[in-house]
């Protein structure tokens, strides 16, 4: 056995030492965790600690040849590295020292560092050269209990509807037809509807739970099973039966909300025109009323102005038909209409024309067609009258007068239902996460000479740097949602603006990641991503358009944007707009010289994984996007810019202010939720993934906090790494943060992934 | 009418000074281009000179007040905009004096600055508040002129063949059936067999023209009519005939090359293997020679180790497979054995099992397939042994002793069906952004309050800012493309390493251009982007797989960055490398000290257009991640890391190294071609193009260059305002730029282009 040249003390950290070095990313608060623990190790000598104390100085690292001499200790020492041990580098060291030594008692301070360093056997079993014991994934976590965390107080609900959906109608197949695969996804919208989760954010008195939180949570869960169930279930639910609930008065409810939760009465929600996507102000569907015969004359005035892309149209009797109301030759703005469109036989009705849309990228089972109307005539009572009504002598009325306010007032109360997508596409990217890292702790490829074995693909440093933050930003959008959902159902707060605003920045940030989140786990597994049986090609088809329906992202950001500039402009409204910024100019000005170049330049751990850091790096960003760009625009409307082209002129700007109040947002409610983890293990695992989220989208922005000065490029760097670093320590739990999203067995189909 | 308080000569520059001004973008030398007009300005007076002087001052800018009054006289002059004159501000300036004066000549001088600095209507219609006759594109470039420098010296034989692709049988339609959509592909390509297409890169003496330059650009084209296709095209002349002929010798040629090019003999390319795709190396079918019956015996050993994803796997007669040649119990590494799978009654032979991989997320009309191989006996005749083959003795001979260089050397022949997957996915995004450029000089949405015509699409600054950037890197790629296959076809340069490192770190980058071009396209054309009928849904499923196929662009990129790595090395051979890093560090970092605060902010138009500050920046950029790199390395393993652990540590930054190696690369080859263009106008907007693709590419790397300090915060600022402006610039060329793509008008079959 080799002699070495060094005390029993000394012996037991040489491991440590050697992992420690081998990369070289020790900042001072972990060079004084070590140094603390050496001082406290009774087991050591003086000149140990003098000894290990001089190899802690960065200024003067170790010799590569004092190095060496560590790994030839460490190779010849024939202890086996088992991954699993609660302790592995303590353990081995144990070990280590025992082959050298007679004694060799547990070391409680290399246990302690070992913790505190967040030191783990996938940082260092490439190192040691050694007979390593595997452990491809750890269950220090429990997939239940972190799942139970995210279903919060809908578990109940959620927890059924799991159960429901082993049900062989939604066993997962292949269809390439769409006749046929419309058929089965609108039987299985009928079985749901059956079941009541229909009708789930109806009233009571309507079949309904009046629970639109849990309605959310379905929502994503169905993602599991199909996409184009998901879309055709909101369509009909949320979509037709939600116009009826929200924009209807109780006559409506009374005749039609049962039915529609019960999917027994099939409608749509026909508000899109092929050239109004976006501009639903500019619709040209009109309703006319006619005195004479107290109807609603619904009519498409051109060739090109139909109804477009809408869901349910081959399938629907009836549809909320959105247009112009046009009373005594005036025009009232966009309301609701009820118009039948088939009858009982399921033929069109005079004056309705409908066309398939045909063959999209995705959702192939969802019937999404044109739909002109010809001098369609309705009773006047079809009007979805809750915010604006013809009355009995004729004559149109609305509580609401600016017409303006009542065109916001309508549609904001359909926001819900843009909660709701992007809770199915972060669905959407869970299922694709949880199949391309299952697959990566399969599959391996590639390895170095010695090993007959090839590596994991989740243990190469790119796969994890690839998968492991969309990850972490998985867990943080789906608190943000669920708590944006809470909000937005919370009657004590009736003023939705703000929430309104939130959800459409929202809506956009997380449909994108979802989209690239998608992208990056088709390219994770190869070849085998693309097939269709592995599921992820569907999922890339199908959530791709939810960066576009139900508000399109670049819409919805610049309504962000403007959502944040009122706040900003209303903060101050007593002092006047332009006064006031004069003002803020001085304050935000001083907050920047606050920046000094030591906190530009701050690269210790503590202050990097500190939430404080993070979230005054995400408010900077919106607060300073937010002065700029107010900046920008008054000095184009003082020099005579109309205001439409000024708001065209910063529109870049528009979109990096809705972004960054998103993730602002998304980050803090994420900070609140994980801080209220009531047992520390997993409040410490939460909170790990936030870090990660937040390094990592500060990293995204860098060059624009380098551009401020915020950020120094030292302290740039040093996120990068610490993103790197993040990544690797939670490799071991990667699979259990995957069976954390609680996708159910039965939905996990895809044959990479057995 | 309103009288002013101007002179005449004043009066004239009024709309270009509000023009100007409205916009705080004016650099010291735009100021110049001013300063010098006025002072050759002979129809100004002294006072006057000193007025427009006054205004010309960026630290004490004119006042809001002046400003508005300036517009106040626009506005009022009841000129009409005409947005197609030749000089339309000079036009205007002259009518608006017209107005007032009795005198009114045309003004050389404006026109001067309006052509310098590049002023064009779209900078100012909107500001202008008078009444303006709209040129959605301008055509004072001509498509062909542009479309004949891309097409360059194949022009003739691209022209042949877009007009080939008029054909019926290439007519686009919807193909949801694979067997159906299978058996049309196969139809389209032994047509284009028998047209001589197939053949086209193969000798003459095999019905060939020995020009695979052309085959490239062939091969780009028909992705126009439909990528399943090129694909189905490239597996059977490219690889399974071009294996034939590269790893072939003459009796290979003699007997199958002919058939093989006219698609009379169906062949297919088996290497990747289920478990095996990146890693070739460590495939596991064997080709056993058996000495006794002189037979090549082609095995399957485990059930997971059979060929996968096989193009041409269900109409081939024969396939190149590649197997660990066995010969006397010694392996020789992998070689290429012709095996016949079926036989001319289309059944598969004994030991031959061939199965369906099903629907894949695009490409349906390539029928992939896995395929077994149980004792499958060939005869030794059919090793393709031009690099290694089994003697009449029985025993196993290569000029290559090196199984490294050998395995190298066969795989190298075979990069040219890369340069030609980049070309296709090059020919994807063309498309994809033709079409989406002509939707948006089309739709219209949102306004003002005072305009009737809402605004076109391709006017929001956002529209141009995610498209045109796209557009003038199909530019760039296409010429490195082009370049890159000329060089690789050379043979007065047979050693290929260089152009092999290339081509992996373009293939990869190039992909995955093309992949968020058509992903931007999609978004940006909304819902109608997602109807098949429109053509971008099913370019998004096909070309998304070209990240993957042809070397995985993870992959490729990690051996691009070793090769730079090797020719860093190599540089420096002779003084030995480490000594050599030492020099090497003392000169980048005293390159990295010449980049001192001046030039880190030098924010002039004339540097920042420069193509040198570019080059400079691309080369600074590789070459320090070169030498940061290579010191990580030599670091880890002077620490005794294993040198396979010290590659997968330093991982990502290998990839950093394969981008900005392939970035430098395929914008100096660019400049180098656009200087060469012979007629200014053309050079200029080339040179334009340029240099909106390299800012483009610099900003996408801002955060890392404001790390080094080589961009200070002020220059990466004006570096992303120069993007925007150069996009609005190139907005009255957008239509023009797409149409010189050279896309065949019968190719352009979706709707929302008509």
């Amino acid at each position: 056995m080799d002699r070495h040249r060094y005390s029993q003390g000394v012996l037991q950290y040489i491991p440590l030492f050697y992992v420690i070095w081998s990369d070289d990313l020790l900042s001072i608060s972990e060079i004084n965790v070590v140094q603390s623990a050496i001082d406290k190790d009774s087991s050591l000598h003086q000149e140990d600690r003098a000894l290990l104390g001089s190899w802690l100085d960065t200024q003067k690292p170790p010799q590569n040849s004092e190095m060496k001499y560590w790994k030839h200790l460490i190779s010849n020492s024939q202890v086996k590295l088992l991954e699993s041990a609660l302790y592995p580098l303590s353990t081995f060291s144990q070990k280590m020292v025992c082959q050298y030594e007679k004694e060799c008692p547990f070391n409680d301070q290399l246990k302690h560092i070992e913790i505190h360093l967040g030191i783990q056997p996938n940082h260092y079993n490439h190192l040691f050269e050694v007979e390593i014991e595997h452990a491809s994934t750890s269950n220090y976590y429990s997939p239940k209990e972190i799942d139970a965390l995210l279903k919060g107080k809908q578990a109940k609900v959620i927890d059924a509807f799991r159960k429901l959906m082993s049900d062989p109608i939604f066993d997962w197949g292949l269809h390439r037809e769409k006749a046929e695969f419309r058929e089965l996804v609108l039987q299985q919208v009928r079985y749901l509807g059956e079941k009541g989760y229909g009708a789930m954010a109806y009233p009571r008195a309507y079949g309904g739970t009046g629970n639109m939180e849990a309605y959310a949570g379905i929502f994503e869960n169905l993602m599991y099973v199909d996409a184009s169930l998901t879309i055709k279930f909101g369509v009909q639910f949320g979509l037709f039966g939600g116009s009826i609930q929200k924009l209807g008065t109780k006559k409506h409810h009374d005749q039609y909300l049962m039915a529609a939760g019960k999917a027994e009465l099939l409608g749509c929600f026909a508000m899109t025109e092929t050239r109004h996507g976006s501009n639903v102000r500019g619709i040209k569907t009109t309703a006319t009323y006619d005195p004479k015969t107290d109807t609603l004359i619904v009519h498409t005035p051109g060739k090109d102005n139909n109804k477009e892309y809408i869901g349910n149209a081959l399938h629907a009797k009836i549809a909320t038909v959105f247009a112009q109301l046009i009373v005594n030759g005036e025009n009232n703005g966009v309301h609701a209409i009820l118009v039948p469109l088939r009858n009982e036989k399921h033929v069109l009705l005079p004056g309705i024309s409908i066309e398939d849309n045909g063959y999209k990228l995705g959702l192939n089972g969802v019937d999404n067609g044109k739909i002109w109307f010809n001098q369609v005539a309705v009773a006047r009572q079809n009007l979805l009258n809750k915010y604006g009504d013809i009355q009995d002598d004729g004559t149109y009325h609305s509580d609401i007068k600016d017409p303006n306010k009542r065109f916001f007032t309508m549609l904001g109360t359909l926001v819900g239902g843009r909660i709701c997508v992007a809770r199915a596409s972060l669905g959407g990217a869970k299922m694709a996460l949880a199949i391309a890292i299952k697959y990566a702790l399969k599959r391996r490829q590639f390895n170095d000479t010695i090993k007959i074995q090839e590596d994991l693909l989740m243990d190469y440093p790119t796969h994890q740097l690839r998968l492991t933050p969309l990850v972490a930003s998985a867990y943080v959008y789906h608190v943000t949602l669920e708590n944006l959902m809470a909000r937005y159902c919370d009657e004590s707060q009736p003023d939705k603006r703000k929430v309104e605003t939130q959800v459409a920045g929202l809506k956009s940030i997380i449909t994108w990641y979802a989209n690239s989140a998608i992208q990056e786990c088709r390219e994770a597994c190869g070849g085998k991503g693309y097939l269709i049986e592995n599921r992820i090609a569907d999922l890339k088809g199908d959530v791709d358009i939810f960066t576009t329906f139900e508000g399109d992202n670049n819409v919805l950001l610049q309504l962000a944007a403007k959502g944040v500039l009122s706040d900003f402009k209303a903060e101050f409204n007593s002092t006047g707009f332009s006064s006031v910024l004069k003002i803020l100019g001085i304050q935000i000005n001083d907050k920047l010289t606050t920046i000094n170049p030591v906190y530009a330049n701050k690269v210790d751990k503590d202050h990097l994984y500190n939430p404080k850091f993070h979230k005054h790096a995400f408010n900077y960003r919106t607060r300073r996007l937010t002065y700029t760009l107010a900046m920008r625009i008054r000095d184009y409307i003082k020099k005579g810019v109309p205001a439409y082209q000024a708001f065209l002129k910063v529109q870049t700007h528009l979109l990096a202010l809705g972004k960054a109040y998103s993730a602002e947002l998304a980050y803090a409610t994420y900070c609140d939720f994980a801080e209220a983890v009531p047992d520390e293990k997993n409040r410490l695992l939460f909170q790990k993934l936030g870090t990660l989220h937040a390094l990592h989208a500060i990293r995204e922005d860098a060059s624009w906090y380098l551009e401020q000065g915020y950020l120094g490029g030292t302290k740039s760097k040093a996120i990068r790494q610490r993103v790197e670093r993040l990544c690797t320590e939670l490799r071991p739990h990667i699979g259990v943060l995957v069976d954390g999203f609680g996708i159910p067995e039965h939905c996990m189909t895809a044959p990479i992934t057995k």
